[in-house]
């Protein structure tokens, strides 16, 4: 699992239009200032390329949706798998297997945190808009805001502290910037953006994930990034959305 | 990552009375012969100790949510990074990388199909009861039924087309039983409790993932186990329930 100098970008394939899950795999390839190209995005046949590994066509391995990244030979479907593979080829993970594997079990509870900041606006069906499950949504929304969020946070906040993070240093595993420190920061960012009066409330005791948040959000490539045309706004279109009667 | 001989058992973390998500990582275990406790049903403090683990008592990595799993100084949470963990010591993952990664990705993918199967009767909150949420379930299983369940079946029954599996050798990845073989053999017997009618009738089209089914059932480790006491049935606790209503 060597860093090899690459010389062929990473591809990545993810629906264009929204940070969606593929933010979690274009951060992490942004902050190791890896090259890679957005396909779906950047190249004129990108949709048709997607659609087609996704049906199986050049590929033996198949993801059930995107993001899928390509590296090479290899395909890779899942954003934790994805990231798993990445973590120790952009320096984003531990070297231990114990350590490696803890930021891995992270990442999956903030997928598990971003599957159910989505299905907040999509409680019966992902085939379905949001103005078909309102009502459902409003509901949902109400034991997001008042129960869920707050469990999550505190994990992390204890997480954080267990690490023997400080508001400086602000790191979830070890000493090193991973890519669970970047998955959550832009977790957190959806959601102040998706429930800013909710967010405002609990993260003021939640001091640890407010300066990871803060903190990450100042890295010189990150920074760069969310000001770039690669970066895509969050809007009603993603996993994060801001629907005013949802937030309280 | 070798399998080393081991003295001391595997401890298995899970909530008592339920298969639950607990039952991906027994199947493994129990289809090794790998000795293991199932701490919260065999230990008069079981319950204790598990309540201490995640509160972060014992442990520099508290999970969010059971099951998890202690070897020795190890603990590991969320099935899929267990699994990841016990596949090569078990013997039931491959050995190349790029194989054991996709190995991971169909887990990760069988354990997306577990939480929607969950969410259907609770779509609006863990914290509230299927009764009061009865209306808005019986929207989310026709969805369910009618669109996800064949999404995913499809899925796996091209996995296993693309892999070369035949019926008399139905294998998602390579050609040995892997731990995601035994993972979606529980989800289609899950599913096939929850919702009979649905799955008789969808898997009459997908001959791969039934003889999967099938096969994995009548090994003869499995088959002691499921009529052993260590097996709880399913029940209307877990995460599939049979409620006459959603099936159809």
């Amino acid at each position: 699992m060597a860093a090899a100098r690459k010389n062929s970008p990473y591809e990545l394939f993810y629906w264009p239009g929204i940070p969606g899950r593929g933010e979690y795999v274009r951060l992490a390839l942004e902050e190791a200032g890896a090259p890679y190209v957005d396909v779906a995005r950047e190249r004129e046949t990108g949709m048709d390329e997607m659609m087609a590994l996704m049906e199986g066509e050049g590929t033996r391995h198949p993801s059930f949706a995107p993001p899928f990244l390509r590296d090479g030979r290899v395909v890779i479907g899942q954003v934790a798998a994805i990231l798993l593979y990445l973590g120790p080829r952009l320096r984003l993970a531990p070297k231990s297997e114990s350590a490696a594997l803890w930021t891995h079990q992270i990442q999956l509870t903030i997928a598990d945190f971003a599957a159910e900041a989505h299905d907040v606006h999509h409680p019966i069906s992902v085939g379905l808009y949001y103005e078909d499950q309102k009502k459902e949504a409003a509901r949902r929304a109400e034991e997001f805001r008042g129960a869920r969020i707050p469990k999550f946070l505190d994990w992390f906040e204890a997480v954080l502290a267990a690490n023997g993070a400080t508001k400086e240093k602000p790191r979830l595993v070890g000493k090193s910037l991973t890519y669970a420190d970047l998955s959550l920061f832009h977790t957190v960012d959806g959601l102040k953006y998706a429930f800013p009066k909710t967010m405002g409330r609990l993260l003021r005791s939640r001091p640890l994930v407010t300066s990871l948040h803060s903190s990450v959000g100042k890295r010189p490539k990150i920074a760069a990034y969310m000001k770039s045309e690669r970066r895509q706004p969050f809007n009603e279109n993603g996993i994060f959305r801001h629907y005013k009667e949802l937030d309280r």
